[in-house]
């Protein structure tokens, strides 16, 4: 079961692209994932004309090979997820230089690896971008391409980081936005939103009602759409998190990439971003993914472990950002997996809170609850000796701790609280086991 | 008056210093400001021994500039603060790689000059560094200088942005830390700081006792005092977000530098970053500082004002990074201004909120509102012909509105609500202005 056909499926008329954009020497097409069918790689493509099913970007390795080497890469100075632009699909006209997005934080974290019982250990901090959140690749992605598309307002239905780096991303850009969030949304997400100067239109329904009302304004006005599940240029950007991954490895693929899974679009993203590399040329091998999803929402997990179709499930879990209980990018995702030969493990919210403090404590890393999942799920599948003591492994963190305070505090525990007196001080660190 | 002298004095003894770290080639000294008393740079001094005055880091720019040039520095990898590593006060020994501090974006907004009605404006967002503020600069410099000292262990009294950036970096080093926050200090502060595994101290009393009861404790236990008032070596930390901006701009100096400004350490630090790079012969002018305050906090503004020493004042302002009453760093901020021949602009907590949604709306970045003001000031300096129409700026934001989102609920103003029907998003957009 998927739950793409239930989607209506609108296209950017093509006469809103610009002429004289077509100039993507690296892309040969955009291929349906379901049906084979192929389409032109128009900025304003969504899903595939003739069954509904999403569609994936074809690049000309060839040409990408004869263009880009280490070399060539290590030698340039721009440091944002454009740098690697010959993997991308965005026209040599097009200007990508709005906020600065990708070029994240990477640690060598020994301890950690030790702690966990494996060889080497990194973390790829993407909450270290402009809005927070690994998002924002695919949102830079989509302003750019809603510029090709001659669009001058973007749109989207979410609550969560694809809404607040589409905000931000898009006013940088100055380009308007529509962003649909249900009532429940939480006001500090909402006020992000605001920040940015987004059109906010909050909706007294439920999730389904506001995405339907936001696809009905969408075909309506035509504005550009930038919804992971049905535009293929989004995961064209988050897959930079794996060229960067890859180039500060320099180039030497890990056994094993953990990272947690809500829609499958970032794991998705992720996987095509490694094979790219492999099929230019640029690393030898591939690495094995570490699917994570939280105990009480892990559909894509289930139906690997099945072997069986995906279903829905709830989405009992205080990981808000990777709690989907029908994923939107299921046949992908899966497909990764897969054919990465991929371990799934699922980690209760105990888990993900222990994560928080782990990164936190061990490496200085303020992760959100999703994004700590992939490291809670990493440390699982040590102990349950899913993956090998000798495994060299990436824990990617997908957004900061500063979007999610509440479950910080959850987290983090209580301080010691005393009358200001070095007897108290005194008799607390006693106590508590602290310096005498 | 200023307040320094209130406060004890403590030094790290000599002995904790590490042997065979003495080779700082391009640093000759610390000098006392007041008494010009000097002392030898070694990694545990504070105040000065004679008079308790501030001390100042003196180089040897000879060295300097027999050792860098700006072919040197744009061959470089290193996109941290460290980058900047012959102007810094540390030994070659050092290691200085934990978290990724400094490297923050740069951008110049055409459009937002044009409505300030000045030539050029470049914003700085330095929220953008691991725990989202500037202060990471100094906390990742304190770390350095207490491994150099030989200490496990950093503390200081803080409830913002100083205390959760020394908690992130020393966490990332492997040093402990002992926090002191009044207990009126908000929950999610202190939950950042639990993260990072600081020992958090929540002192039932003023910030004033629990300064105090810190520094007994510092004292009692011989512990790394990471406070900007009295530790000489932060500054140092901070002064690289202007070594960076002078590079981001080529070497070609803005006009102006507008800043937020709270206990003064950080436009002190500002202002010596740009005085190396001239002395070494890296730039070709000095810029003058735009030195912003809250009315309702506004002790140094008014001392250059008034040309009259500085006096307490209340904190009436909702920017609470830069709510300092009793500013520690008087004396160098001051001089700082006075020498760069400043403006100095007071904004409203209204004009706070306004660059909030500016810098939003206009270029995608999310300040906190301390971090917003300089960019109020500077439009308040626009308004009020305090600089020329053909002004160049740079503006510093010197933290994320993640960090204080309950404000920026404040700033932002509230969304469109309806039901999820179409006619009622028709009436909506026909009642705000929006498509139809």
């Amino acid at each position: 079961m998927t739950s793409l056909m239930r989607e209506p499926v609108f296209w950017i008329p093509y006469k809103r692209r610009e002429e004289g954009m077509r100039d993507m020497k690296n892309v040969i097409s955009a291929v349906c994932i379901r049906c084979g069918e192929e389409h032109e790689a128009l900025p304003g493509i969504t899903t595939c004309r003739k069954c509904g099913g999403m569609l994936d970007i074809q690049y000309d390795y060839h040409y990408i090979k004869a263009n880009v080497s280490h070399a060539i890469m290590s030698g340039r100075g721009e440091g944002t997820m454009w740098r690697y632009r010959e993997f991308l699909p965005v026209t040599p006209e097009s200007s990508c230089r709005k906020l600065r997005v990708g070029g994240s934080p990477f640690y060598e974290v020994p301890h950690l690896a030790e702690q966990m019982g494996i060889a080497k250990l990194y973390i790829k901090d993407d909450g270290i971008n402009p809005t927070a959140s690994l998002k924002d690749r695919a949102s830079a992605m989509a302003v750019v391409k809603a510029q090709e598309a001659g669009a001058d307002t973007i749109a989207c239905s979410s609550t969560g980081n694809a809404a607040s780096s589409l905000a931000g991303n898009a006013a940088a850009a100055g380009l308007k936005t529509y962003i649909f969030v249900p009532e429940r949304a939480p006001k500090g997400k909402v006020s992000q939103l605001m920040i940015f100067g987004a059109n906010v239109i909050s909706v007294k329904g439920s999730y389904e009602e506001t995405f339907r009302l936001s696809a009905e304004a969408i075909d309506r006005w035509g504005w550009y759409n930038r919804n992971a599940a049905i535009n293929p240029y989004l995961m064209e950007g988050k897959k930079t998190v794996a060229l960067e991954i890859a180039e500060q490895l320099r180039w030497k693929m890990t056994d094993y990439i953990a990272i947690s899974v809500g829609d499958g679009c970032t794991i998705a993203g992720v996987w095509k971003g490694f094979k790219d590399l492999y099929a230019a040329g640029m690393i030898d091998r591939l690495p094995r993914l570490i699917s994570v999803q939280a105990e009480g929402c892990c559909p894509l997990n289930r139906a690997i472990e099945t072997g069986k179709a995906w279903e829905a499930m709830a989405e009992n879990t205080l990981a808000d950002s990777i709690a989907v209980g029908v994923p939107r990018n299921a046949d992908k995702a899966l497909h990764a997996i897969r054919e990465s030969n991929g371990v799934v493990v699922n980690v209760s919210d105990e888990e993900i809170l222990a994560a928080m403090r782990l990164l936190g404590t061990g490496c200085g890393v303020f992760a959100e609850p999703a994004g700590a999942a992939g490291t809670a799920g990493l440390k699982k599948a040590a102990e349950l000796k899913l993956i090998p003591t000798d495994a060299t492994v990436v824990s990617v963190v997908t957004g900061s701790g500063l979007k999610d305070v509440a479950n910080a505090m959850k987290a983090a525990g209580e301080p010691l609280t005393i009358e200001p007196e070095m007897n108290q001080l005194l008799e607390a660190f006693r106590k508590s086991g602290g310096p005498r």
